[in-house]
């Protein structure tokens, strides 16, 4: 029997055009409500690239990283993941981008995503006292309040991580999208790592599905999940829903145009400042139209993209969303790999 | 016994500037899935007045009004009530805004308010053979898909009629915005009639609601049906739902505006065209913001406006919500009084 591993390794991020620095700690027991997770692999997602671009404010120094799979090495007793069993050790885990408290206004009124003290992993001040926060680390100390889901092992690493955020995001889009099935238009704007999830999910829920990209090869991608036509520019067809999962505001703006009377435009791409588009109040109040925001999940959606994971990953070719796998010591490269044009959706790296 | 009426009069309309005409009509027997209503009294609400005033295009001539109860004189057989029990003769009800078909994709989609086939009471196009599609007349005869609803003998005929637009719209804005209770803090913009009715409904339902008018007469008339607090302009408060009830283009920003964290927009008033309202897909995005439009309604929501007047309309001073009644030849007057400033918001009408 091994010697239990007693240090742990971060990727310490020092703020835009710095590289990472490799930074070892000694490994504790978990505290109160705590779980201490071994990364076994994190996947670099689109805002870790926006805040090393300097695209999103993100705290300097810290440790990047929030969609991972790991292993429980250790826990505090007493704690339970989303659908009730008790965390034990050894449990192969995805869990959520963020801790919450659960006794706020927002937690009480069900949306612990937006919870008052909300710790968001990959996403906050390093504490080098205990500064095993983000995904980019051999291990992962889980603050009281994250929601964990138990992966089985017929669900690979590179698919398994994204879970914690771009598909666990997804079901959440679908949720506030009325959960689409068969019969119902949806559009889906934007053919990365969220569009082609989104596509899969609605296809296989039997929505019929049509993604607007405007690059050939993500057009195609689209159809190899579950899309039944891809279109370059915003189509004039009615829709019943619209999901607009690409942040552009010309895809916010043909989301709205596209709304069949009864119809539901989900927002989940604009996270960052953008220019404002025009609602015309009347075409709302008419059409019966239903604009939603969406950002970050509750824990029911982590559960339910995973369950959607265990049915259906093997129907579309996940592995194609996911470059490397990458060490930790070579964590500059996969940003770098994940910035090149073309690139895969994600880059994985194995701490 | 009298002798059974075989004739009926209605008020022609014949475009804006022209006096209202009443017009004579033979009254036959209902056909397959019609039912003949004798109208007690019916109220003139606001988008009749726009109607007259050529603010909103409505076939021309026509028989106007759709806010009414009234009496089964006779029904075709077979029929039933929205909440299941036969139709009968001398059932006193108030009936949807219009007839659906229950077979189209919208029907069939849970949006019979927007059928493909929509057959508007006091908007369609005067058929002199099949003129009693209004509420201003002696009788209005009910095509097959129209949804009806009992109203107990207690509640008075100036708090019913209204039930079959502003009342049940009222009650779909409610419904789409999440049915507010306790802890829910609702703004309101518009005191009018639709803006304390929903005042009134939400309060009792356990929210703590705040209306917004310009004008102080109608601020007091909100206080008096249930507002806990009222502002003159938009207030600098966060709230968990806003309801745009008054049409202005202002108020829309403003509702947008108010939503806090996990807010629910409802946008109801901007039934005319207006300017475009600028929508921060960022702030929609991050604040997980819902933005709503409801126009006309659903049959349950006529139920449940019925059933709110039922048990609640004795604790708010509806009577102050309606001036009149004048006779059907007294029409001309009832829409110079409605249109008058400072009006009641309905003024009523007795054929």
């Amino acid at each position: 029997m091994a010697a239990p591993v007693t240090t742990a390794r971060y990727a310490r991020w020092d703020g835009v055009g710095t590289p990472f620095r490799l930074v070892t700690t000694a490994l504790g027991a978990p505290g109160p409500g705590e779980v201490l997770v071994a990364v076994d692999l994190a996947t670099v997602c689109g805002s870790d690239l926006h805040t090393t671009r300097g695209h999103r404010s993100s705290p300097v120094p810290g440790v990047l990283g929030h969609e991972q799979v790991g292993r429980v090495v250790a826990t505090a007793p007493g704690l339970r993941h989303v659908d009730g069993a008790p965390v034990r050790t050894g449990d192969r885990i995805v869990f959520s981008v963020a801790a919450s408290c659960g006794e706020c206004r927002r937690c009480r009124r069900g949306i612990p995503q937006k919870c008052a003290d909300l710790h968001k992993y990959g996403h906050a001040p390093l504490d080098e006292a205990r500064p095993l926060t983000g995904g980019f680390a051999t291990h992962c100390l889980l603050a009281p309040g994250t929601a964990t889901v138990v992966v089985p092992p017929a669900v690979p690493d590179e698919v398994a991580a994204p879970a914690s955020c771009a598909t666990a995001t997804v079901a959440a889009v679908l949720g506030a999208a009325g959960s689409p099935g068969p019969g119902t238009r949806v559009l889906v704007t934007g053919a990365g790592m969220l569009g082609v999830t989104a596509a899969a999910m609605a296809s296989r829920a039997g929505a019929e599905v049509v993604v607007a990209d405007p690059h050939a090869d993500r057009r195609a991608r689209a159809r190899r999940f579950g899309a039944a036509d891809t279109v370059g520019a915003p189509p004039e067809r009615a829709f019943d829903v619209a999901l607009e999962l690409s942040g552009a505001p010309a895809a916010v703006r043909a989301c709205l145009d596209a709304l069949d009377v009864g119809g539901t435009a989900v927002l989940a791409g604009s996270v960052s400042p953008g220019p404002a588009v025009g609602l015309d109040p009347e075409r709302l109040v008419r059409g019966l139209h239903t604009v939603v925001g969406v950002h970050n999940y509750a824990p029911r959606h982590l559960a339910a993209a995973v369950a959607f994971l265990v049915a259906e990953h093997t129907r579309f070719p996940f592995a194609e969303l996911t470059g490397g796998p990458w060490s930790l010591d070579a964590l500059d490269d996969a940003f770098a790999a994940a910035g090149l044009p073309g690139a895969a959706p994600r880059q994985a790296v194995r701490p």
